[in-house]
């Protein structure tokens, strides 16, 4: 604590992403990683963007990129948004849609998600001093959008959710995205795993001018490195997050990465691929471990979210890491058991179901 | 105007950035570029960090540049923080060591600013809900370090100063840290412009703990086009900008640029050739203004803040439009009549001043 700190950063409690080791012996299946390299005419294109134009600034419009994307989704321009990783434009879109708080904590001013989900939506929250209200998952882990029918500053969550991978039916996202209109509130999508497995609500923008759609390229495009995201919705709500972004930082996206991510979008073969190889992995891992007695959420997500009988969550988590493999362990009551494990290559899965056996033969 | 917008979105004005045109016949002295190319070691660098590790998350702590900048400035390694461009330093800043306002407005509150100084200032103050006061400039244009000694909530400036390019003296910035450090706040220098001509004032954050100076790779380093700042100041202060970053994207600075920002703190000798070169473009194209005419602000950084005799400024920045010249006219009563003009190549500051020379005969 430092005397130069101000009450917001006194108070607030950072997120803490997965470990990022530098030794590479250790198979990493702890941040969601793809396993599979990026395309390589997105490496291409990145190379012919490295020169000596890099002294000029990018174009802040980031046209490149969604002319690309307004042609693969069937929008318009000005319902593309391009951020520096998904979880920039989650904070821009907590900053633009979600009124603060001031000192009222009533129902009705609250920004609704799960209890069980992505971590950093409560930082975001607090960061803009907005009230929140957790809203426990259902019975089977589920997301039940019912639950979130209530009045109500705003929703977000995760489809599919996350750690869990289980996905959220479309027809009950949209039905929300309705109720919430009618109370002018926004309903954000995070849909940082939805090339996994679950149905997009992009198609459904112009019917909801509420909804906004955020997708990362660190997962489905195996770009993590690279940092890029991006965010489609009505023109309205695109403005908005335009607005909080030349409040902050007028160029977030680098010349680099700009040409990076308008070849991957474009790149829709190369990426349906490998993902269906990861979806593949996913689903002889998910069926290998129901045999040997363990339970597996059903994930439509390149991650599992898995309980070995009889053992801790931490104790499994330290067993695998002594083995070399690093996945994620939330220290949290519901989940404490659980871990999330990303699905590497196969090969790397076997290693991993190799230790899920011995540590069944030994407990 | 929105009705999904919250107040803060529909409230703030936010920064416009000089243009960015696609045509590369015009001579673009708008945004304070660099005329020169970037280090051929850094392209090097950037290009053997292209490669398929692209699928995994950079290192959020930044070591690669972080020990880089510590040999070169000779500073410990937490007393250097990472960014993705100092304007999002500068937003991290504002959110971390200024109080919000809290609807209070007495002069103890305030963030004190100069009146002509970097525009993003009061929308940063603005994104936060910081209360602000303008400090007006001396009769000489220059910033008066005095002027800020009065209870506050912290001061902000660039060394050089923006748009006029004066630089602050050294031993003014220091007495005033001193100052501000018996009342606990932040003094943030913003030295976007030191390597042409100013006094850096990193030596000294040792002895003021309150003390933040904030870089960019943008002018300097030719990498605009890249995204990379950083900010030197003692061990809390940096990590008070580590928590708001981590509660608002943990990786904002990727793979490539974390290479090649690296490459460029070390190679002094090819920077310091660039520049050389810029700040001798830059003397000579003020003695030609001065010897026909021209109010020229004496300048420590890479543009000049100019005013042509007989002729408004809006007037003048037409007349070089006209001419495929684009500098930066700021609409705002005490400059109304200047311009700021980048310092190009020697070429391009021959073109501009044959039309200066023009507009002098027909005025």
């Amino acid at each position: 604590m430092s005397k130069y700190w101000n009450s917001r950063v006194k108070n607030i409690i950072p997120y803490v992403p997965g470990e990022q080791p530098g030794d590479r012996k250790i198979i990493k299946l702890n941040t969601n990683e793809n396993p599979y390299p990026p395309s390589p005419k997105v490496i291409e294109d990145m190379q012919n963007a490295l020169n000596a134009d890099l002294r000029l600034y990018p174009d802040p419009d980031c046209i490149m990129f969604r002319e690309a994307a307004s042609l693969r989704y069937n929008v318009k321009l000005n319902q593309v948004f391009a951020g520096n990783g998904s979880d920039e434009i989650l904070a821009f879109a907590f900053g633009a849609f979600f009124e603060k708080s001031a000192e009222k904590k009533e129902g009705e001013r609250q920004v609704l998600f799960p209890d069980i989900t992505y971590s950093f939506y409560p930082v975001y929250a607090d960061l803009w001093d907005i009230a929140f209200r957790k809203i426990p998952l259902a019975y089977d882990f589920s997301i039940n959008c019912s639950d979130y029918k209530m009045p109500c500053a705003g929703v977000v969550f995760p489809n599919p959710n996350a750690p869990t991978g289980i996905p959220v039916p479309l027809a009950d996202i949209l039905s929300l995205a309705g109720y919430l209109e009618e109370q002018s509130r926004v309903l954000v999508v995070d849909e940082a795993y939805s090339a996994f497995g679950s149905e997009s609500a992009i198609p459904y923008i112009e019917k909801h001018p509420n909804l906004l759609i955020v997708h990362t390229m660190s997962k489905s495009a195996s770009l993590a490195g690279m940092r890029f995201g991006y965010a489609i919705g009505s023109g309205e709500l695109i403005e908005g997050l335009c607005r909080i972004r030349d409040s902050f930082n007028s160029y977030t996206v680098d010349r680099i990465a700009l040409a990076g991510a308008a070849a991957a979008i474009k790149d829709t073969v190369y990426y349906e691929m490998i993902n269906s190889r990861v979806i593949a992995t996913r689903e002889r891992t998910s069926e290998e471990l129901r045999s040997i007695g363990f339970d597996v959420l059903p994930s439509a997500s390149n991650f599992i979210f898995i309980k070995a009988p009889g053992i801790t969550g931490l104790s499994f988590f330290k067993f695998l890491r002594d083995r070399g493999i690093l996945v994620r362990h939330f220290n949290k009551e519901i989940i404490e058991d659980f871990l999330r494990v990303s699905i590497g290559t196969d090969e790397e899965m076997d290693k991993f179901l190799e230790c899920c056996r011995e540590i069944r033969r030994k407990s």
